[in-house]
């Protein structure tokens, strides 16, 4: 409830700042009053204790305009716990302390404080917003952020209207008890989600074969005395599917993001093909699919027609690709009007390619192909990445064994987020901050990791530092898990920038040979980007953003086990940080 | 694992005026570091998410000699929550920044921050420790303190060896559910305990009839075979039992504290008389109990003399008192060496009186008389408090509903946590503090309270401030609950001072006639008075630790419900607040 003198008028010069640099005279303020307490849910049926904001999972809805300044006043009502909120895709240009991750670029609010949150949204596009602390993102803490194209420019397609959908998973246990469980020794792993979500609705235990559409309507006190009746879809608003109405022949923008705490999703639109026209906010070469993969930290938009058979419904469906699942299909309802939407869909569930088909996955990660003269007012001038490398790192995830704990670890080093965030380290030069090594040791991707490289993990809380406007090139190396024959899918997010998606590999990035294969001719622009099992992910990106910002494995369980680094450029360049981001670690106030 | 970097030399100092300052030239610096973390604990057998320190429920116990400096250097190393200690019972004179009571005397310590509480242990006795933010102490977070008298002093009675034990109660529902279910609406009230702990061990759901000594030692596996074997005491050394082993023929002195969440509660020694010779840490002059009433927050010493036949084992027993109890009698085992600790006492768990007996307990209440001719190097001089009160409060407390939900309140304010520590937002002038009425409206205790008094009640986070030196009454005078014919017991807790108790009465207090009534021959001296249902009890104190000082409820559920106030005096009065003590709410470092 309070807020610290000096912030509303540091606030209103970041404010006014932005308004005048904007390109568009008319961008306006889009300003959010923002709760965060915890709440009984249930949302998929069964009830467990969350995190939301003003009441709902997911989130308020942010919509705004390119150009725009967005102002969410955040009140933190969590009895003791610390919270941030990250704007993920947003790149924070000139406002990297309101990035909103905790020990990068703010001190986590404490309870009972209202911190707020002052940026301008960049670039059209679907974006969302997640809690970066611990693993409340995984607690209910996220909502989507829809960016729209100013009056003055128009979409390179058409479509009628727009849908935003947002993907996840969900756990019956505590973020506490996930957390607590995967430090633990022998470590107890949160396992397959008991739910997928479809903007936050799911179904537990709910298989589609004991459903009909007879049931749908029938309570769970009908179902007692009905023998044929299965509650499987008990009628509680909370946990009823989510429905998409559309009106039939009419084309849709579905706006999709996947913001789940472990799974890499496979997104299906019954008996419809998908025109994929946008990935992280950026326009792409339209292309077709039956189904599309998403993984965490990823969005796109996708064109679809209600041309099917108006009189029945379909089912909007996600599945888990990449690790064998257990889960059931997260299921919605496409409603083709005028149907009822307790039209139950007369199908079964969508079946998506198999977990492990990832040559499919590699396949549809090829096919983004920027689409060029869009978007050129963007910050690099250009799609293509003229520039060659200033820095190249390669950078190996591995699972590793520190202390008895099992720990992952790039190139050897587990990341522990510091107490006092990075950027504050790094203005003020309150304490040494090591830098993590550019390169792995040897390593076998093909052999165990005790074998190689993991003998000597450790934990860091360090930084990688570039020259402000450097051109960086980072290979992502996937590692063997400690388990013979495993490794898994890791989907890597960079704060702050877009990156150039130059290649993908399997087995061992030689630099000789396959950077070579680099796309350098029209790479895609991402801001998230899978690793596949056993192989390698190449991006590049201008490090032109002053400020410090996480480049991690977007899997929360991953995170909070040490799969992240921190990327800083130009920190001294930025003008004095707002108060309200300080406070904790070494950034006491020894003025008062 | 950071430390501000002026906060060594701030404790060094602190630290070397303590030692100075010190009666004893021996006096002594007790050093700990501790790490707060989540853990798997199954203390009554059923496992749930805890906090522990350094992996201890009870945490570990401090040992000090009267004069000592303690230092305890904790370390948070919980995700996303902050934490804070208090030292119940320590006065923390010069130091009231150390109380650590979150939102009165410091910021929370932050997920990675390492704290170190300095203060010097002004009087020999018995005191416990405890999380003092959020509902932190009924996770868990909470152990011993033990002060001895220093070589040159000898204790008014003789024993042989002593034991300590910390008595407790214990739910499966998480903190956070228990804190939000209070929160809502309707409410959900936390409910009776699972069960009720001695030194943290407890049985879930075991009625004694269901053992009998041959079954003691029978694990889960030998019970499914079994058919008389019921698994009520398996064997798992987690929730074994408590042992307390005495040697037949010797005085034990046993101290005793009652650091639950809710539960009143009554202590037996099975077949043992016991002499309390002290309670709160002051002598007082020695009576024997069959039984002992100890409210949430109060501490006792007894003695006892293990002088029965010394062929069995026999029981130590807490029985809830002051609630219709549903919680079996929590048991410890007093092993008569050199018997086996398996031996199970072969009596039924003992019983105490009715819950619903206040007059028993008012009985008691009214046995403490100080004993005089010790403890005079105290800070009152006196036993005895000549001075009459400067200044009189009477705080009544209610059952209110504000905006639908149910709180607790005193003199219709109901108490919500500041951001910024009351001690900074004073010593720095950071914000007008409001001042909660000394008196309530007009009430009627026997009557509902809608008829009366709390239609208006409010939110407030205010402060009542006392001149440094002022002798202050104050009338804790309880009301009606919502439901009719409802009144609760009440242990208040004052911070940074101990208080004469001088009176209890039932009704309503009137104050010509009852403060006629008051003891102010040889009242006895506490930290923690009951306030029996529909009653008031009177205490006085002197103002003359300059700081804020929590005086609230200390059943935890009605704290966080609003049961609380703010004591402030001589605040501008300190020196320099330590910066690490600072950096939320409205104390942000502008200097940066």
């Amino acid at each position: 409830m309070e807020m610290e003198l000096g912030v509303f008028f540091f606030n209103f010069v970041i404010l006014v700042f932005a308004a005048l640099s904007a390109r568009e005279v008319e961008a306006a303020v889009r300003y959010y009053e923002w709760s965060v307490d915890y709440a009984f849910v249930s949302l998929d049926c069964v009830e467990k204790l969350a995190m939301a904001i003003n009441g709902q999972i997911p989130g308020p809805r942010v919509d705004a305009v390119e150009g725009d300044t967005v102002v969410v006043k955040l009140t933190n009502n969590l009895p003791t716990e610390g919270v941030v909120i990250h704007w993920h895709g947003i790149r924070q240009f000139g406002t990297p302390y309101y990035d909103g991750a905790a020990s990068a670029s703010q001190c986590p609010i404490n309870s009972g404080e209202t911190f707020t949150y002052t940026f301008v949204v960049d670039q059209a596009g679907t974006y969302f917003y997640h809690g970066h602390f611990g693993m409340q993102r995984s607690a209910g803490l996220y909502g989507s952020i829809i960016v729209s194209l100013p009056a003055n420019k128009v979409e390179p397609f058409h479509y009628d209207e727009e849908i935003s959908l947002l993907l996840s998973d969900w756990w019956h246990k505590s973020m506490y008890e996930q957390e607590l469980g995967l430090h633990s020794i022998p470590p107890r792993y949160v396992g397959e989600p008991q739910s997928l979500l479809i903007e936050g609705r799911g179904k537990y235990n709910c298989s589609l074969d004991e459903c009909s559409s007879f049931h749908y309507n029938c309570t769970v006190d009908e179902c007692s005395t009905s023998p044929d009746c299965i509650p499987c879809w008990p009628s509680n608003p909370e946990c009823d599917p989510h429905v998409i109405p559309v009106h039939p022949g009419k084309t849709y923008r579905l706006r999709l993001a996947n913001v789940a705490s472990l799974s890499a999703l496979n997104f299906i639109l019954e008996g419809h093909t998908m025109t994929v026209v946008m990935a992280d906010g950026h326009y792409i070469e339209p292309f077709e699919v039956s189904n599309l993969d998403i993984y965490s930290g990823q969005s796109y938009c996708v064109l679809f027609n209600a041309n099917r058979n108006p009189s029945r419904n379909y089912w909007a469906a996600i599945n888990v690709r990449g690790r064998d699942p257990t889960t059931p299909t997260g299921l919605a309802i496409v409603q083709y009007l005028p149907n009822s939407a307790n039209l139950l869909p007369p199908s079964p569930a969508p079946v998506s390619p198999a977990w492990n088909d990832f040559a499919a996955s590699t396949a549809q990660a090829r096919k983004y192909v920027p689409r060029p003269g869009l978007h050129t007012e963007h910050r690099y001038g250009k799609v293509v990445p003229k520039r060659a490398a200033g820095r190249t790192l390669i950078l190996l995830l591995t699972q590793n064994k520190i202390d008895g704990y099992i720990k992952w670890a790039v190139n050897n080093v587990s990341f522990v987020p510091p107490a006092t965030p990075l950027l504050a380290a790094f203005k003020f030069n309150l304490k040494k901050i090591s830098s993590p090594p550019d390169t792995p040791p040897n390593f076998d991707v093909s052999a165990l990791p005790a074998a190689t490289a993991n003998i000597n993990a450790s934990y860091g809380s360090g930084a990688y530092v570039f020259k402000l406007g450097e051109t960086v090139d980072v290979i992502i190396q996937n590692g063997h898990n400690l388990n013979p024959d495993d490794s898994d899918l890791h989907p890597w997010h960079l704060h702050g920038h877009h990156f150039w998606v130059l290649g993908y590999g399997n087995g061992k990035f030689d630099s000789r040979r396959h950077s070579k294969s680099f796309n350098l001719i029209n790479p895609p622009l991402r801001n998230t980007v899978p690793v596949f099992p056993f192989g390698w992910s190449a991006i590049r990106f201008v490090a032109d953003n002053p400020g410090v910002w996480p480049f991690h494995c977007h899997i929360e369980e991953h995170f909070a086990m040490g799969m992240g680094v921190m990327f800083a450029e130009g920190v001294h360049q930025l003008p004095k940080l707002p108060p309200p981001t300080l406070g904790c670690g070494l950034t006491k106030p020894t003025h008062l």
